[in-house]
């Protein structure tokens, strides 16, 4: 009898994984080590939870901890790894101030990432947060509510932790004036959620535009929809400190000594991959920062396999190793890495880096390399248009202007990558261009794509396919 | 000076030929002649038309006849081409009763399609009718229009005879119950039109599903959501004949002799390519019926060219030549001869026979080859896949059922076809599929498709991506 196939984490790609291979190989056991209480989780549900789209913490999880156990995956929440031996095959666990040793034949790495905060003073008062996990999000949603409404038993989601957190917040009065550090995915999300408990919001971002991810058309669409709906954006302006008085939280401080006051900071300038525990290792990180895995997943050690927020992956257009910390790549890789450890090698895939965003009524979507620099630096010569085109056909009620753009290198003709935004089912549409990166089509060829219509859903020409048919004409 | 570009029909094949033509090469003359009043109208906007969500007939008209005089095409209304001589390279003209002769350089047939109506008796009726075109639309809008609410100047659209058609069914009294015939996407659209006025509607159809392009799933689907809102099926159901009183409507009879009395009666059982002006030409048709063409659009006669509803394609999947008479491909083809005959050959594309349909709260998509008959008679060994996911987060408010069928061959594993349906929107994401068949994709390939996520707009696996790997696995 060999020794368990042992995972570290207890989230997207760790359990993706022990699923996978519990189904593929039923007679060993694996093992999953979770440091927190909460598995399984919608780490991307939690901005609609503090805005109160979804009602109870529980809501946000996908699998109880009792799902897993049916599903024959010996779960041990609240224990820490704390080291890795991968000389003897050994981990070191830590559990409730106890502490044991714990063999493996294989071992996943699924530790995932947290949110950075800002080297600033006054960064780690009470009302300043940060957006990454449960415990995060029960803080934010408690503040939040008015303590008439305040219910820790749905807030806290029974679990000691996040149910202490929520008692804490909840006993608070809620603010009225909140700043958010940070105009990328969670600032942008965080300003909907804060602007429906009708707070001031004021959003700082360093950079000139919101969502450099997502290119100049998104980013602009988007800050004229967050002004339009009340949020005070101050871009391309530097946060200095924030100012207390006996504990609590002040002003804060801006541009060569702007002052502006507030009740709570939310800081969402980005997160880092959780590879501390990898540091007394032999296991290599790659130029990322984050653990380097092969087509399969598997570290530079044999046995040792990595995936999700901790792990890199391949870009599909450029073939450079990238860090992508988003969902579906973290689900397909742990998935791919089960069936592996489980006898039938599957390589977890590359990514795209497609992703999708809602502000306000306007949906986006992203995919592929839109930045320049960074397509000539894999080697293409660039060129970029945007257009606007209706939704649906434009005597049919709702249609509205979705703007696309797309990125194509002129020699080649190939398609690069694509995004767009709209009011109207727009951030869907993404997926054609995904698509059509992951075929390695030119922008011709997407052009002939024959993609639907009919006057409720689509006009004639798809947004998609007039973006084609203008890049191409360009080439 | 050579003869001009003379094009048959001003609708979108013939006026994205001339307008592309006119662009390409602006020294010679583009002439179009359409024996209507009506040019460049949105053919799949009637149904919206009738239910009254599109105001005016006018709106369904994408360029006024001023519009295409100002890109500097000749456009001669009322002109009925009667006869083509390929050997002289002229054509009869007639117009008010006169007919005379025009020379072409190249000539473009792009004459359409009309209804077909049923053989039976009593089809002749004043209320019985067939939709394709604008009289029709008007004689059902004006027809459930109540008299005090009827505008003849909004439902004619100011043309003399559709005003005329207006007047005519403005004048009756609303019908209260009308029978469909067909279960098609006439008969779909139309009996949420119908039912938009408070008529009682019953639908006949003729196979034991509605929809039989879309696959059985989205048949069902759509099936229940009509009864749902009051439409009474009748599936698997034989129309005998109508009858009638002194020249008016009384009942439907099916089914070996039973009875409904009906106002009015729509035949919505399909349509067929404008084909007799080539009766005496040697211009050679199809198997299909309608017009064969080459790669490039062009007729059996080298400079006769073909494109619309009246021509063949070629199917990607197959590589059968098909007659798909839909909207995008009539406007692609008619473009790339614009170009082709103005000097940059370009040819006319491929059709996957995407199609996108709303029923009510449903939309649904359809793409490439879902029958196994079909696809077997191309040389594949098909196999089929139905699977329902959600269509955001579980726990994100607004999420719906997404019911996606995937086919593929089962030796290859490559995509063949697939449908979708649901209430939330599930009709765009067919796009994603059609993209895929274009790439000509394996099963296995789309299932590693980086396609977006975000809780409001799409789970971490998207309903395509689930059918990827449910259908996968079973290869």
């Amino acid at each position: 009898m060999t020794d368990p196939f042992v995972v570290i984490g207890g989230d997207a790609a760790g359990l993706s994984a022990a699923s996978k291979y519990r189904r593929e190989s039923p007679a060993r056991d694996v093992v999953v080590f979770e440091q927190g209480s909460w598995v399984s989780y919608a780490h991307c549900g939690t901005p609609y939870f503090i805005k109160g789209d979804v009602e109870h913490l529980r809501d946000l999880q996908s699998l109880s901890p009792r799902d897993i156990e049916e599903r024959g995956i010996d779960l041990r929440r609240d224990h820490e790894v704390t080291a890795i031996d991968t000389k003897s095959d050994v981990i070191t666990v830590v559990n409730n101030g106890e502490s044991f040793e714990y063999p493996y034949e294989e071992l996943l790495i699924a530790t995932g990432a947290r949110a950075i905060s800002a080297p600033i003073e006054g960064a780690d008062l009470d009302t300043v947060f940060t957006l990454h996990g449960l415990p995060d999000a029960t803080a934010l949603r408690s503040f939040l509510t008015p303590p008439a409404e305040f219910d820790s038993a749905n807030l806290g989601g029974g679990a000691a932790l996040t149910t202490s957190v929520a008692e804490q917040y909840g006993a608070m009065q809620p603010p009225e004036t909140i700043a958010i550090v940070g105009g990328g995915y969670v600032g942008v999300e965080m300003a909907e959620a804060f602007s429906a408990w009708d707070c001031a919001v004021h959003l700082f971002q360093r950079p000139e535009r919101l969502l450099p991810a997502f290119g100049t058309a998104v980013g602009d669409a988007i800050a004229s929809t967050l002004k339009k709906a009340g949020v005070t954006l101050h871009l391309n302006e530097e946060v200095e400190r924030l100012t207390e008085t006996d504990g609590q939280l002040d002003d804060i401080v801006y541009g060569g000594g702007n002052r502006l006051n507030v009740d709570a900071v939310l800081i969402g300038i980005g997160i880092r991959p959780n590879v501390e525990l990898l540091t007394e290792t032999s296991i290599e990180l790659g130029t990322t920062g984050a653990v380097a895995v092969d087509e399969y997943g598997q570290t530079n050690v044999e046995n040792v396999y990595a995936a999700g927020d901790v792990a890199e992956l391949k870009q599909i257009v450029t073939g450079e190793t990238t860090w992508s910390p988003l969902g579906l790549p973290a689900n397909r890789a742990g998935r791919a890495i089960g069936a592996t450890v489980g006898g039938s090698p599957t390589q977890v895939g590359h990514v795209a880096e497609t992703a999708m965003l809602k502000a306000f009524e306007l949906g986006c979507g992203r995919t592929g390399v839109l930045e320049h620099d960074r397509a000539e630096a894999a080697g293409f010569d660039p060129i970029t248009k945007t257009i606007t085109a209706g939704s649906r056909s434009g005597y049919y009620p709702g249609a509205e202007e979705t703007t696309v753009t797309l990125t194509a290198d002129q020699k080649s003709g190939q398609l690069l990558g694509g995004s767009l935004v709209g009011a109207d089912r727009a951030a869907v549409r993404i997926n054609t261009i995904a698509t059509a990166l992951g075929a390695g089509m030119t922008v011709g060829e997407l052009e002939q794509q024959d993609l639907g219509y009919a006057p409720p859903f689509s006009p004639v020409w798809d947004p998609v396919l007039v973006a084609a048919k203008v890049l191409n004409g360009k080439l």
